[in-house]
């Protein structure tokens, strides 16, 4: 058994081209000493000319996709190959982290990472770019159940959640990577089932730590033969 | 109830004396036009400059700080007034975050209201600063038990330690601030029990985040009058 967790939407995209002419673009390029199109879109630095951009609530928030991602890389589930992550980005970028990578936390390294990347210059085996909507992410994982999950889905603990998706051979999980608004309808058309696993809306960074802790549990507990407790004992 | 975190030892200071003539620390201070004494030590960019310093393998990871801090301050629990958080760091400064107090999930602002708050430039009322031990901030919480997490304590389950917690009026969990090491003797001579709560050794925002996760479902178990789940039932 292996989870996937897909972050859907995520707010991870180079410089779109209709703003590499504006002020705050330029100003940013010249202070970091990086070409305009091969910045990451930023809402930081790039917010006045992200006014009048398509969903610009839903865009520009690199730093909320690498703590989401930290949130994920750093679990004993991800480091015992348990756990599969991929990222589709707002403008249809699919990255499959490939098994093992350890992902910076070094927010500005990761930057460095994924301007590279995203600029076509390689993931040196460790990240595989390509085009594609969630669609395709799922046509790779081909799962056997896909949940979202949102604020718009119905109530369900994530314990609950975390035995379903476990009781499955190939599950996969939808996390959105957005700092605004809801999945796409494209998006919502590829699950099974869209649940809330809170009354109050999460960040995506909590939403996958916590998922990834409860699946991870979860997993423990069916290792060691139903017992209620994943802690070691004393020899 | 309310539970309180300390951020113990963290990886987070300005660059000491000692280095502020280093060529790693004058190249990062003229590439950033940030004078060098006001900027975050920093592993990513002074680590040549850091391997003579004393305990270096357990400073200069802001990165891993503010990750630390993040998984705190974006969850329910936090935003219910729940939770309190402290971080004390390797040279013995003491911030207290407000209640309330959200911080950035960029880095680089982050980075900036960090420098600002240790250089004496004041934290708006959000941060308090002030010099001082691990044993200093419990003379400031008071709290009628004080667990530290590491991997050098006695094996106990998340969901245990969490039980215990929330059985105090007022109780303190000490975690990590740092990549290497373990805590200083200082340190552990104020813990009145220090538990190991996974297998594997995990990183600082890890356990943060598992923590304050497992901390507010008992909160939220209590509540609602010992019921199971804490998720919201359909009207």
């Amino acid at each position: 058994m292996r989870l996937s967790v897909v972050v859907a939407e995520a707010a991870l995209e180079l410089v779109p081209s209709e703003l590499l002419k504006t002020a705050a673009v330029r100003n940013d390029s010249e202070r970091r000493g990086v070409e305009a199109s091969r910045m990451l879109l930023d809402q930081s630095f790039h917010h006045s000319a992200m006014l009048k951009l398509k969903e610009q609530y839903k865009r520009g928030r690199p730093d909320l996709v690498h703590i989401t991602l930290m949130n994920m890389v750093s679990t004993p589930m991800y480091l015992d190959g348990a756990l599969k992550v991929y990222v589709h980005t707002w403008d249809d970028a699919i990255l499959e982290i490939r098994e093992g990578t350890r992902l910076p936390k070094s927010y500005i390294r990761f930057r460095g990472i994924m301007e590279k990347v995203l600029s076509g210059g390689g993931g040196e085996g460790l990240i595989k770019v390509q085009g594609g909507t969630v669609k395709d992410v799922l046509r790779t994982i081909r799962p056997d159940w896909v949940c979202g999950l949102s604020t718009q889905g119905a109530p369900m603990g994530l314990d609950e959640l975390s035995a379903i998706l476990m009781s499955r051979n190939n599950p996969c999980a939808i996390v959105g990577g957005f700092p605004h608004g809801h999945f796409s309808q494209e998006t919502l058309q590829v699950m099974n089932r869209l649940v809330r696993i809170d009354p109050r809306p999460l960040e995506a960074h909590v939403v996958a730590a916590r998922l990834v802790y409860e699946a991870e549990k979860r997993v423990r507990r069916d290792d060691s033969g139903g017992e209620k407790h994943s802690s070691p004992r004393p020899i």
